[in-house]
């Protein structure tokens, strides 16, 4: 049951709806949406308004994945502009366990995101209760970097536990997927794959999430 | 000289380009583009990458109104993000005369904005070297408030030190702006009105400016 | 009509309930309640629970004092924990007008603080439309400070104001009074006296608000 | 050697020395003083002043739980105005060593607190130097929380690390403890029993701690 | 009684001992000491170690300006470490009034200092009471700046209530002072010059600080 | 391959020119340079400009240790000063694998810093990547602390790891190592040893570096 989530991050903000309305007629699963605060990443990408915008042109799941501070302060905003999932950092918020049932009892599915460098142990006790994990394979903030290798150990150190405790996790990976990696990295344990420049370069949206498809 | 400069914010944000094209067609002066942090205001609207993207659909002044914190950070991604003007606000820089000619040495004009409550004697030296200031008469961070009438005599006090200083400066009011206060708010001295509902309220743009207009 | 707002944090606080009853008792108007935050002060002293706690042992007015940062955080908390007046710091707040109005939104009187050090011009465009200024006459954060002498001129400052744009304005003062001062303090304009040690000395708090009264 | 420390939280603070004679009088082995700050946790309870009141108060054991940012900034102020044992949270501080020895250097035990999410990995270095450990389990910063079970595996997890390494830790388990879980949760090896609304409900303190002892 | 105050920022940190002895052989009245943290200002300089050494070096009044955040926290380590004058930041502080006092209380003299765009007006409650004010006449946090000329009334402005109400105030003036703009500063009201590569540039300190003296 | 690096915080300032120097001369083999930011840790020692003075003395390699909050600000800057190895703490960055890559494609040395309670395993990822690990056997921001015994074991986890995955990394130890315990540090793993007063005490450099280096 893999997924295709695209991050809009690439797309032309000058008309996301055709954006997103493509995503949808072409096979995409979900629709992955970077916020981005200039601080917890060193960028201001978009936030409440935007989503709420686009969130009439789609009915693809809406997968949000927060990296801004203190994410508890805006998740009410989020689930309201149309948020399925929000996912928030680890990094970011020293009551994990809070926010993250905050999210669940709002109705909207939760997530976990660890940066490169932070160990998957360091949520070992989240990942029985959220919907997702998601495993950063490169540094939050930009678009277009290299997949990072050692995330491979990580997936897979994800995937153990899911196995044991939560059969049902989304296993999210995000950043430098192509379609030369997926496959590898699917088979580390990966369910749900973000890719931005890797679907919508060349503007050929249909013909990239299909090769994309294919490396599952 | 009197200009407009909508605000961005109430249009749709699924096809920016289009409101963008639109507010060119139908007389806009600038466009005003509001980013905010979720830190300095308690919303996260959007930032660099949505001002790349419709940077190409017009070539109207882009009036970037900053409401994060510690501007300086960002500047630079913004003016290479197409901005004509940016503006910063007095209370999220401890070192505005820094900032402001950082801005300039980009080669784009440098506006100073200040919170309702904020005296304009806290800018006084500023004003003679900035090329706009911009006073907010609503508090920033949503959309849909009321003027705020005490306003009025902080736009008068700005256009006494303007007169006196730095007679081209733009003087430009944000935040509950309609068709009955404009000519009011002009009179107080203001040249440079942002309006954001006012402009876009039942998808009439082309009305609704030229009704904007007539109260210059 | 001269008020006095004890503060409690002179009190004891192992029977707190004893002694708001008897500042009602013994004639004070209000009790002022000072909350410390540990970071716009640098000590922490008592918050919601313990206000909540005493507001069935009095029908006095709870004059909510917060020196704590970000006070619209809390403002609803304080509120709802049976608050009459919150006043705020004008240096823990960077939208005073927006504070100030979701304070009186929650049906409560709103007051704005300033430091010794802090102009009254600060706050000029606020001094109309709150319910109380508070002129802190020692620094915020201690009990059994001196007043500091050159906060009467901002008394007066206040006074003026509130003379021709707001005459039913509580001028509050905070900090240092005793019997020996108190009267050329209220002589500034002042209205709403706090006093701390100086109630609750020697255990005497009738004979001390009386004396304090006398005063007026 | 099982001890009970009944959190003050739940007390009525307009009599707060009642309530503390009262734990003394029923069979409480140590006061839990639950100090917030705003910051760390969304609420602010009570401090230095309030500590300072009670001391008189009562013999126990002074257990102050620092739910406070950067707790070594007061730490000081906590030991003279009578703590006994002073907690600070793992994730409030980056130089735990530090202030864990500061405690200790100032004649008073010091404890570390983790909250429900965080591994028990993460202080596996301190568990050795400390006096006490504070297993969360429910987030910090309200009462009347329910027991999150997944922290039974880390309690045991500090067991395991106390039998090989510090046989006299006291293991402290705090948030949503009642007389159906105690037993439990003393089986995992928590020997300092944290309760609130369990011991001051229906104002039967004797009763309440009576039936909590019974599980031990 | 005017007086130098080189700052030893662009000094040889290489032989700081050498650099100050000079000062003083060749008729230097202070050394200015320039403290950066990173914070305050977007450079980090040097700080308490540098001092101590050096204190034993000469007989020079120790002119101390901290750039930094929340000074008090560090007041008492730079009054131990040898300084005679600390000068703190009006935007570094939230309660001027407090660490002016606690400055003074540990012997040492006490300067407030103003970025360029901060109006005068708002430490006019402190002019009265410190031993020095300083106007920035460059952005804090780096050497080798232009003097901002409107600087020039600021100046006058603290000339003017020193004559008031201070008449033995020190009036310093640090950025981009040399031997053309001097006199024009000292005429504004100006008595301390803070002078850096002014006085080490081709390492000719003898005639450098000769020749602005020149211009007193 | 032991290597010894000399912590410059206990230099005389004075003259570091020539505390450089005897450095090299006496056969140290690099110069550990403590940069503190009172942020990260309660001390503010020095920075930039002394590091570029200090530079032109030595050819001697400049290892870096940043003990301030965010580094990836000043990464550059100190590069740019003369640095050969940059290193950063695992508790001062959220991006720890960006700041690595950032450091590295500027032609420095990458280092990675653990405060004494900070596990091994919180940094696992980094240990294959970076240059140098620091193991921090004292809580940074003083000199003159006792070494903290529990680190042994640190040394020996990160020295298994580097034998797995990075076998030319260098193993640091920062903190009270003197003669006595250098060659049981040594044997834990630890290959690079700073050292402070144990170098520069009673003003021996050469017989104290002798006497070190005999330990190795």
């Amino acid at each position: 049951m893999m997924k295709l989530s695209p991050s809009i991050l690439s797309a032309d903000f000058s008309n996301l709806g055709k954006a997103v309305e493509e995503l949808e007629r072409y096979g995409a699963d979900m629709v992955h949406i970077d916020v981005m605060d200039g601080a917890f990443v060193p960028n201001i990408s978009f936030g409440i308004p935007v989503i709420k915008s686009i969130r009439k042109c789609t009915k693809l799941t809406f997968d949000v994945h927060l990296m801004i501070e203190d994410p508890a302060r805006y998740v009410e905003d989020f689930a309201l502009a149309g948020a399925d999932i929000i996912t928030i950092h680890a990094e970011a918020d020293k009551h994990l366990d809070r926010t993250v049932n905050y999210i669940k009892g709002l109705g909207v599915k939760a997530g976990i995101a660890i940066n490169p460098a932070t160990p998957v142990e360091s949520i070992k006790h989240l990942i029985p209760i959220v919907d997702m994990v998601l495993v950063m394979s490169v540094n939050p903030g930009f678009g277009g970097q290299k997949y990072i290798q050692y995330c491979n150990e990580k997936i897979k150190e994800v995937k153990k536990i899911s196995d044991a405790y939560n059969k049902s996790l989304m296993i999210q990976v995000d950043g430098g997927v192509d379609k030369n990696n997926i496959k590898e990295i699917v088979n580390c344990g990966a369910n749900v794959i973000v890719a931005g420049s890797a679907v919508f370069k060349n503007n050929e949206i249909e013909k990239n999430i299909r090769g994309l498809k294919e490396g599952f």
